[in-house]
Formats: structure tokens, sequence, C-alpha cells
């Protein structure tokens, strides 16, 4: 039914949020960032998408002006270093997804995502460290087509985090992870 | 080949891009934001795919630490407001697509992307105002699943880039942009 304005289209403001079927089966690796804004975006996005747990290295602090309510609706677990808690997560049966640009990377345009994924990022400068890299089962790159050829990481991760969603609509199939 | 790590992975510094086999599709159309972080941080994300034209209101100014070399890349078309320049593309035969929330509005997930299509963006607290709303052809959501139920302006445009690249990775299909 169009509105007074003639349009079909009208803005509905705090519409409620789809229910998932099931619980999201995706966990967030982050490196210590150089930014806390990146961080607390990442985490705004993970809880706009329902994903409730977030590996944090560094301080873990967010700015909760960027952050908002991700905030309080994701679980932040903060570690040293990521190896020993990425060698954990694969033995619970976590498939280690790193995104980044590297050797014998997959395209995310076409990478078909596990549901028991752990999505592994790189600090906004040097990328992912060579002791995280080695710990991966594969790594998905966004295919770069002009400068500056590289995009701000909480905008990368936000990509990645968004393909899977789209590939398990309603959460998560509870599958481990199997090896590709 | 694995490196001296055991990794099959290796980090790939200043990758050189894809070369699309055409030009993308795809203009922008951006309200007057109330950040210029916002706008510079979609500039950067449309440098890195390929996207050649965004058009603004307001300033139009941006923040060459966040936007990069993408505001050498991408061509900023400043216009005092949308309807008389969404009206002229429409002519041309573009399909006007608004992100947003709304009435009638088709999950991005799957939404199908004709190639020659303006992405309208709203305002971050006001979204699409209606007399651009009542412009679009079609519109697409972003199904949120959790708090805060809201992502950055900035990232949820870097969603709907991503997913019309996706759908189209190789650029623009050269197709009039026909009605759904």
């Amino acid at each position: 039914m169009p509105s007074s304005t003639g349009s079909l289209f009208e803005h509905l403001r705090h519409k409620p949020p789809a229910q998932l079927a099931a619980p999201r089966e995706l966990i967030l690796a982050c490196p210590e960032f150089r930014s806390r804004v990146n961080l607390s975006n990442i985490v705004r996005t993970c809880g706009c998408f329902g994903i409730q747990r977030v590996v944090a290295c560094g301080s873990g602090k967010l700015d909760e002006r960027v952050a908002r309510d991700g905030a309080d609706a994701v679980r932040i677990e903060v570690h040293r270093s990521l190896p020993p808690v990425l060698d954990r997560l694969k033995r619970e049966g976590w498939q280690l997804v790193g995104l980044e640009q590297a050797t014998h990377s997959e395209n995310l345009f076409s990478f078909k995502f596990v549901s028991r994924t752990v999505l592994v990022i790189g600090n906004e400068r040097l990328g992912i460290e060579p002791e995280v890299l080695a710990r991966l089962d594969r790594v998905a790159e966004i295919p770069m087509a002009g400068l500056p050829h590289s995009l701000n990481a909480a905008t990368s991760t936000a990509l990645a985090i968004y393909e899977y969603c789209r590939q398990f609509p309603e959460g998560g199939d509870g599958r481990p992870g199997a090896k590709p």
C-alpha cells in the first residue's frame, strides 16, 4: 500500500531483529589492534549478526560509543596471544580460517564456509603473524580491484562475517568443522 | 610449498589487484552524512572494489587519512540534494536500490542486483528521506540478528557493495538496469 508520499517504501525504525533458528557458530579471533575503534567496530558488527564470542589480544577494551550495545551482547575473551587458544579450538573441531592476502588464499566471493569456524583477523599494519598463519586450515582473501588496495580492518572483517552469515542465514548447523 | 615456518600460507604484502574485465557499473549515492569519516570510509571501500563514482551531498569533503588513495581513485560528484540526480540516472537506465530497513525491502542475502545500479545510502540517524525513498525501484535490507540492531553506516554500505561485487566479480555486464 503506497504511503502518503506515493512510495511503496517507508523507513521502519527499530525493526525487531530476525530470530535465528540456532546460535551462530562463528568465533572471531583478533590480534592486538593498533586502534581500539577497529575492535569496537568489529564487536558492533558481531552483535548485529548474532555472533557472541570474540577472542581478543591486547587490552580488549572497547570504545562503547562505537561498539554500542554490541559491548554487552558479545563476550570478549582476552588472551595474551592467539596460538594457544587457536590450538585448543582446533582440537575442539573448529576450522581456523584466516582473512588475509596470502599464498594459497581462496577468493572470499566463492569461499565455502563450514559452520564451526574461527575467523582469524590480522593486525592493521602487520597482517596475520607467521605463528598464527602456520596454524590455519584455510585463508580467505577479499579480491581488490583498485586503490588503495587495502580495506580498513573492521570493514574487511565485516565483509567476511557477512559472507559467513549469508551462507548460514538461520544460524549454525551444529556440525563439527571438517577439514576442507 | 610450505615455508620455513612449516606454513602453507605466507602473507603477501602489496599484492597487485585483480584486473576487472569491464568497468564497474555501480554508483554510490550518499546523503549529507553527520560524519566525514563515514563518507571517507565509503570512498576507501569504493576504491578497493574498483567503483569509480560517488554522488554525495553536503560538503563532500574527505578525511584523506581515512579515504587513503580512494580519494584520488574515486570521482566525488557533490549535489545539493539527491532527487534531481536520481531522476536523471533513472531516465538513463540505472536501477535505484536503497539500503534501508523499510516496508517491502528485500533481504540482502538473496538480493539479485542488476549491473547498472545506483546504491542509495541513508543518513546515519535519519535513514533515507521520504523524497528519496519514493524514487527507489527496490530496497535491500541487511538482516539483523542481535543488538545493537544497527550497523555503522560505512559498514552497512561496504556489505552492500561487497554483495554487488560478488555477483559481478568481473565488472559490469553493460546491460541497462531493467526493472525487476
